[in-house]
């Protein structure tokens, strides 16, 4: 099953490219800044990050490739003795494989959405606990409008439903039911946004093969720059206020607090000693809170809260 | 034991009223805006909020007592069948009662420190599980200076300091250690700030009474306007230019990352479906990242960031 691993990553790697391309096109201003990174156990990464551009404040698409023994959460501990020391675990357990693309951008002008996509394969060959080895797909792009407009949230959720249904009908109602679950900010009682798709451990099943499964997740990577540049173009024109700008701090703060409290990557990264600064690019340049915040009665604020709720039908 | 009670919550109201009417004389154009609150289980809060002030940008003092049946946290389930069902079990339990004073004030003024504290006390009584009851002081007091002065740093330990040695000669070295420990980002691997003391679950022992424990812990919650106000009039009327607002804003991101990903209060509060706004006052009016952010060579951004370890004696 090996085989995999180069032809994935690989994969991966020309997707962050032509991501980057079209990103810095868009941006027309700014280009993109590489730091290549050595994971110690093993693997490591090519962070890319783009700042202060004519429409990106911050982003970045990264790629990683990583591997080594698996970790803790990924093994079933009660295949071995619990006698067992740290080190004779790690020794007898099957080496993981991880790699994937993740992109957050921030734009500058709060009309335009902030974006975020990550895609991701993992593979754990067989090893001595009597496992038969696992693979799977997992993938998520969701869409954060600071003020919601109505035709690019129908946009955003067709284009996505267009892919999924290519590959299975059931795929868009099933995922864009997982991705309101999953970007879900709970002691607000706010999702992040208007959502998008969200899956995990696709391998194979429901009709679909392993391979099949493959080319829908690839297909929403490709998809990922035409759609948001795409948005780009609809919105980096139109104008603003100092209020609109207030008003994306305090959006921009809630998307801190999902990305700290929830984000299951984040979470992981930061207990397991990942790159501290690969993991935290999802933040943006500045957020900001305030107390008990309530938006003026009809106003666009108040009209884009009333949306950010699970189950909203947007195309 | 239900007389603390009410004699220490009053006790911590009284403190609230005073450290405000300091913090407004302090600030000299700000008041306190007041928000009562109910909690449906028990109990209640008066948040009081200050901000846009000439020292303060953003700040509370909040004073809360909570109380009702134990939540799962507290209570040692295998006293109970694990047949009982969910209300039972909260049925047949003691009943808690927790009662505090939590501060953070941001400044505006990057060379003003943020400061925090938190004092609570907690009361079990004697429940049907063959539990005697247990009542605890708990509380800590940090200072987050976005640009250390060591004259400054020096007046907050020793000021500290005195409080401690006034009841146990071991408090401050041992509370200060606790407070380098727990004001940790560990995925940063920096303090916080320049620490403080920290302590919880104080009783009795250790050649202490609870009544001698509970007049070192008012003391602490006394002192702090007198500690935090000299702090303010010491640098209030520093100088700063734009490159010190963008690194205290990079600061603040910190405070955001550690509040959110490691402060047990915050996790507790957000977790048990605490008043949100209450505790996420601790978040500063505006934060900020950068990527893979360095100092300039012996900067004065660079000299605060080498002090931000474990175990100085800034005494």
């Amino acid at each position: 099953m090996e085989v995999n691993r180069n032809r994935i990553s690989d994969w991966l790697k020309n997707l962050q490219d032509s991501i980057c391309t079209a990103l810095e096109i868009a941006d027309g201003k700014s280009t993109f800044e590489e730091d290549n990174w050595v994971r110690e156990e093993g693997g490591g990464g090519r962070t890319r990050i783009i700042r202060n551009g004519d429409v990106i404040e911050k982003g970045g698409v990264l790629f990683s490739a990583v591997e080594g023994p698996a970790p803790d959460f990924l093994f079933n501990e009660s295949q071995h003795s619990p006698q067992a020391s740290s080190k004779e675990k790690t020794k007898n357990r099957p080496s993981f494989f991880a790699t994937g693309v993740s992109i957050v951008i921030h734009p500058a002008n709060p009309m335009v959405p902030i974006i975020h996509m990550n895609i991701r394969y993992f593979e754990m060959p067989a090893g001595t606990g009597g496992d038969g080895g696992v693979r799977w797909l997992g993938g998520g792009i969701d869409l954060t409008p600071h003020y919601i407009f109505k035709e690019d949230a129908a946009f955003f959720h067709q284009s996505l439903k267009k892919v999924c249904d290519k590959h299975h009908a059931d795929y868009y109602t099933k995922f864009k039911t997982w991705a309101d679950d999953y970007f879900y900010i709970t002691h607000r009682k706010e999702t992040r946004g208007i959502g998008g798709v969200f899956f995990d451990r696709l391998n194979e099943g429901d009709g679909m093969s392993f391979e099949k499964n493959l080319a829908f997740w690839k297909e929403i990577g490709e998809n990922f720059a035409p759609i948001y540049t795409e948005l780009i173009s609809r919105n980096k024109n139109r104008s603003y206020t100092e209020k609109n700008k207030a008003w994306q701090l305090l959006r921009r703060g809630r998307y801190v607090e999902f990305n700290l409290v929830y984000d299951r990557g984040t979470k992981f990264g930061l207990e397991t000693n990942g790159r501290v600064e690969s993991i935290l690019m999802s933040l943006p340049k500045t957020a900001g809170w305030e107390y008990d915040f309530k938006p003026e009665k009809d106003s666009e604020e108040e009209k884009t809260l009333a949306l950010l709720k699970k189950g909203i039908n947007w195309s």
